[in-house]
């Protein structure tokens, strides 16, 4: 048989502008994006990112330039995520938690043409500007970027910064421009940064086919039935939500957009628009348990949410399913997009809850989309057998990262498992939060040294819980050498994301720059640029 | 921005073969093939079409070659979806229903270097080897497929046909052969033959990127699950079951083969296995609601029925919900594969019933996988206003295919939709099927003419109901110029699929050969080779 010649009736490039033309013929009149009193429709998504696309023309946005923006989860964000590829260009969405000095880093490498601002970071992006132009004045090659204000849509602050203001661009654009027409699938449609902990961010380039099937392969990994409201608790700037800016068009679903995932915020947004579904570290588990009475807002449906960035501790599992939320880990990183989802397996559902929360803290199975999934050793990349020491592929074919290899604390020849030793402080009923990192020992090389959050008992006191008492709890649970040689304790009352700790390790304990005290790959990102 | 080099490490060709690779790795111990007592685990399926793959090398197969297959729903034809393809070969499932000259066209036309046939249609494949022979002595380029037998797997029947039988090549492979690693995905996996109701058949080439996109659209669009127990109703040879063979083995489901779609032993299997998905023509909601009371079994969960070829008609939709079967409507053709299923709304769900059978026998939206889906105008190519005579898109965007074109009447210059009039039937309460062709009028032109099976009364007549009741029936229900001039009245006791009236059609009413009695494209195709 002769290979098959291909024409536009049986080869159209994949892209997941499809996905939004698509919801918008199907789903036309359903909600599209809710933040507080704005609401839109598919139909005017496509309408207004329609006109987005074509005002960004007379930015002289040609195939391949990039867009970036400094901005949490709000509409004008979800919407740039379709609006810019339809103008041809790239969609760089930044870390709203960086130093003007890696914002700099970033628009300089990028050569972004275009640099949206929400109104809150605008002191952000202007240092950062600052710092391109100081740097870049002695280069000749001295580009800036145009600057639109995105400015609150509800109650404008009138805040002036740049040329434009994104609903002007919005208003002023063509909503019969024909947008562009992919023609390769391997066109860039994305660019994102991560970083390691020491060096500069690193850009990692989505095409349109990767996010396509990665889109795909998150829907089917996470059973997303159609029409879900998802909340969007993870920041779009986060490999572009898990890809999911593009996957809820797939599914016709509603974009609830939160500008800071607070827990009256997010309980308020569950309860209000019935959420669904719902992405997130396990620090927001934190942040849902811990949250004051009225806060709290009754769940009358199951949330489903997708966690990653860490293994969720066993202890919060328990703790989210009365509540309502039914968890599962899914495993990604910059470089891959969502990759792995720990799918759950009928003949799990019968066992003790303790064994549940062990399988459910796992990294999971590559979804369909991902053809491969592999455990190798880095200075061979050999693949290395199904019992390795930082990554383990369990006979069933299931993958647990027991820790990342930067994060394993070496003493005296014994490898330690920071996450393993996370997990035993994890289960004592009063600890809130746990990182651990390694010291300098004198004898020993490296010692695990770990920060604790201890929650208050009944009389709101949290003292009562001693660096000696952790020790000893330790000493219960574990080997000798994997014992912490220091606790330190504090009070749980304000929830401090992990990675605030990172400076008080360094000065305190004076541990190696290259450890994070989590393995959490978001925050470790965040820790390492702030 | 450059474009991306494409690297292993961030390109792989699609292709459906990963599905099984993944499921014996995920679902290595879950049943994977179950028919009548034999039971396959994805870790033996896998070693199976490892080990038949290394025996097909042995027939000299190499990349694009066609290896044909006769043979019911069994777990044969089932492993042969994915050992021919690791051999590089192409597989092309033949429709049982066939006539031996079609076989052999197909078989010539294919050039199929090895041709499987299921001990049940030796004689048919025996014949049409004859005719090749004969046809193609005259030729210089007479080449006959080597034949395997697919005997009975748990009682061998002994036959003797062709050099080898099946289990004797699995047996003889090696598990341990390298499987043929896909290149392009774009290479052929699979040849499925269609036809007018005229023409020869037609050959379709699926690609590997083809069926990959295919089979996630319809589990998407179906939202199916993981770890379906699917029941094969659907012949495989029908666009590969919907591309399900591989859809499937992304689900790490279970298949229950089904060598005989009589209503005793659809309802054994649904109630042994716990079916909980399965797809048919709505021929098969027939077979399934007439059963006598020995066959059926009591239902525990819901069935998801994927329904297409036809229409459902309203009455038996509202007939198949309170036996366990919740029915969604999809939509294809062996040129495209499943391209459209008629996702469910939640907005729909307050609607009254006779509403929700309307909106669920359209034909629906295309699946995410398919980028686009429009009516065109035959002659100019053109898209046509929404609103159609034959296709029309609604304003939701959900296509309604009113007729094929060839079936449309055309009576004094008007239009009368068969597919119309036969749902109009189909609503008296005594019709158990109804099939509507056009015959000659000497005043009209064309005629609508009706063929209807009767059900039993009570007393277990059916002769009570008479031509003049039916057009009475269509006179208080249609204009006049669509009521049927004939209506030819039978006994509905034996169940016979709507294709088998062709050809007392065409003898009794002299209709035109170019029309069948019914839209049912699988009818059609079938009725058309016959």
């Amino acid at each position: 048989m002769d290979q098959l010649p291909k024409c536009d009736a049986n080869y159209v490039p994949l892209t997941p502008i499809n996905f939004l033309k698509r919801a918008a013929k199907v789903y036309g009149n359903r909600l599209s994006v809710v933040h507080e009193r704005t609401h839109f429709t598919w139909q005017q998504t496509y309408e207004r990112c329609l006109r987005l696309a074509d005002s960004l023309r007379s930015f002289n946005i040609a195939k391949n330039d990039v867009v970036s923006v400094l901005a949490p989860n709000i509409p004008a964000l979800y919407e740039m995520h379709f609006a810019v590829p339809m103008a041809g260009g790239v969609i760089n969405a930044i870390n709203t938690r960086l130093n003007p000095n890696h914002v700099a880093t970033i628009l300089r490498h990028s050569e972004a043409k275009v640099f949206f601002v929400d109104y809150q970071f605008v002191q952000l992006a202007r240092q950062a500007l600052q710092i391109m132009m100081t740097s870049e004045s002695i280069s000749s090659k001295l580009v800036l970027p145009s600057v639109v204000l995105i400015d609150d849509i509800e109650s404008p602050t009138g805040a002036i910064f740049g040329e434009w203001e994104y609903e002007q661009l919005v208003r002023k654009g063509n909503p019969g421009c024909i947008p562009y027409e992919v023609q390769d699938e391997w066109d860039p449609i994305a660019l994102n940064y991560t970083s390691g902990t020491t060096s500069e961010p690193k850009g990692v380039v989505y095409s349109h086919r990767g996010v396509f099937l990665g889109s795909l392969g998150i829907i089917i990994g996470w059973e997303m039935e159609s029409e879900p409201v998802y909340l969007w608790s993870l920041p779009m700037f986060h490999c572009n939500g898990w890809t999911l800016a593009w996957g809820i068009a797939a599914r016709g679903g509603t974009n609830v957009c939160l500008r800071n995932t607070t827990a009256k915020d997010m309980y308020r947004n569950i309860a209000q628009h019935k959420v669904t579904h719902m992405c997130c570290a396990p620090i927001v588990f934190n942040i849902l348990l811990e949250a004051k009475p009225d806060e709290r807002r009754e769940i009358s449906s199951p949330v489903q949410i997708l966690v990653g960035g860490a293994p969720p501790p066993a202890s919060l599992l328990e703790k989210m399913k009365p509540l309502g939320f039914h968890v599962t880990h899914s495993y990604g990183l910059t470089e891959v997009g969502p990759a792995l989802v720990c799918e759950w397996q009928a003949k799990w559902n019968d066992l003790p809850s303790q064994d549940q929360s062990r399988i459910m803290a796992r990294q999971g199975i590559n979804t369909v989309a991902l053809a491969h999934m592999d455990v190798k050793d880095l200075s061979t990349m050999i693949s290395v057998p199904w019992d390795g020491d930082i990554g383990v592929i369990h006979p069933d074919g299931y993958l647990e990262i027991k820790d990342r290899s930067k994060d394993v604390i070496i003493s005296g020849g014994e490898n330690i498992s920071s996450v393993e030793l996370e997990s035993v402080l994890y289960s004592h009923p009063r600890v809130l939060e746990a990182a651990v990192v390694a010291m300098p020992h004198p004898v020993w090389g490296e010692s695990p040294c770990a920060f604790l959050a201890i929650k208050k008992n009944s009389e709101g006191k949290s003292d009562d819980v001693k660096e000696a008492d952790i020790i000893a709890y330790c000493r219960k649970k574990l080997p000798h050498y994997m014992v912490p040689k220091k606790a330190e304790v504090s009070s749980g009352d304000v929830i401090q994301p992990l990675f605030s700790k990172k400076p008080v390790a360094e000065k305190a304990w004076g541990c190696s720059p290259t450890r994070v005290p989590s393995s959490h790959a978001h925050a470790e990102e965040s820790c390492a640029m702030k």
